[in-house]
């Protein structure tokens, strides 16, 4: 397959968020093509178990016309400079109010790479205990929900977040391997 | 958990696939809140499996920076007024030159909901059949890729694509409970 070089950036907004414009690259075997992008600095997904529940979040996403929506904890990586794991743990304590002794890389994805550079790092979160108690951000609105192993499939019926729904289907599948056992 | 309505969305931005600008929400309890928002067409992802395999795809993603992004056939819903369904036959059409007989709605997800209305809707698509010639976009490369439904975990390893890892996940636990039966 023939590969791409990048070979001009611009940009047309920034947001608080989001930065938007586009870039122009060129193929080997010769054609030039531009895409719209939107730049967005990336997130963490924490996956929290314990021996029965996966601790998970209902909060409300605005801009989905979501009310109630299921999700891990998570959190942009909106600190410059902040390796993804440190976000994760100060998610976590944010969030949910926990920390863990365990943690391991689960998988790096893109949300939507036809559009966004966006990515989200995503973790197994283990040996759980209660966090010194942390600054949420103010306007976060967040309803922690410990949800029961044995009742995965109903959460992964009730979500509509993709980084969640990786999550659960991830961990129902190593349950069900056997290949994490409970503790 | 109160609830929101929207009270006001002001654009700053319009491209070639998405829109840039904020809306605002009024609580039940009280406070206004104000939230960037991309909003996206939304896309379709089709998961088409035969007895042996699942259908996947290779393509550049330029914007993330990846040379050959292993994904399930999909599309934007750019045809105003265009069912996602009839979306999704188009596109598998297009990308992998295949029809299908039987479709089934798995799941409609945000890709990335903090910030962006993008939905996907999944389909699996079976009983599939060459499909007459169609005019694939010209500025795509895409391979197509038969990968063996006894090797997924090498896909999902692979993958960096969120609806293709869903897909691929969901489609592992529907085979490994024997909820599939391949045909």
């Amino acid at each position: 397959m023939s590969s791409f070089r990048r070979i001009g950036s611009e940009t047309i907004y920034s947001g608080s968020i989001v930065t938007v414009g586009s870039e122009r690259f060129r193929y080997d075997d010769g054609p030039e093509v531009k895409r719209e992008k939107v730049w967005h600095p990336g997130a963490v997904g924490i996956l929290p178990i314990d021996a029965e529940q996966v601790w998970l979040t209902r909060q409300p996403r605005e801009v989905a016309g979501l009310q109630a929506s299921l999700e891990i904890p998570a959190g942009k990586r909106d600190v410059e400079g902040e390796p993804p794991l440190q976000t994760a743990k100060r998610e976590l304590a944010e969030e949910i109010g926990q920390q863990a002794a365990s943690w391991e890389e689960l998988k790096i994805f893109f949300t939507s790479p036809g559009f966004s550079d966006e990515r989200v790092w995503l973790y197994l979160a283990r040996e759980l205990s209660d966090a010194p108690p942390a600054a949420a951000d103010e306007d976060e609105r967040i309803e922690i929900v410990p949800w029961p192993l044995d009742r995965l499939d109903q959460a992964v019926a009730e979500c509509e977040d993709s980084k969640t729904l990786i999550a659960l289907l991830w961990l129902g599948q190593a349950l069900e391997r056997g290949q994490l056992p409970r503790r």
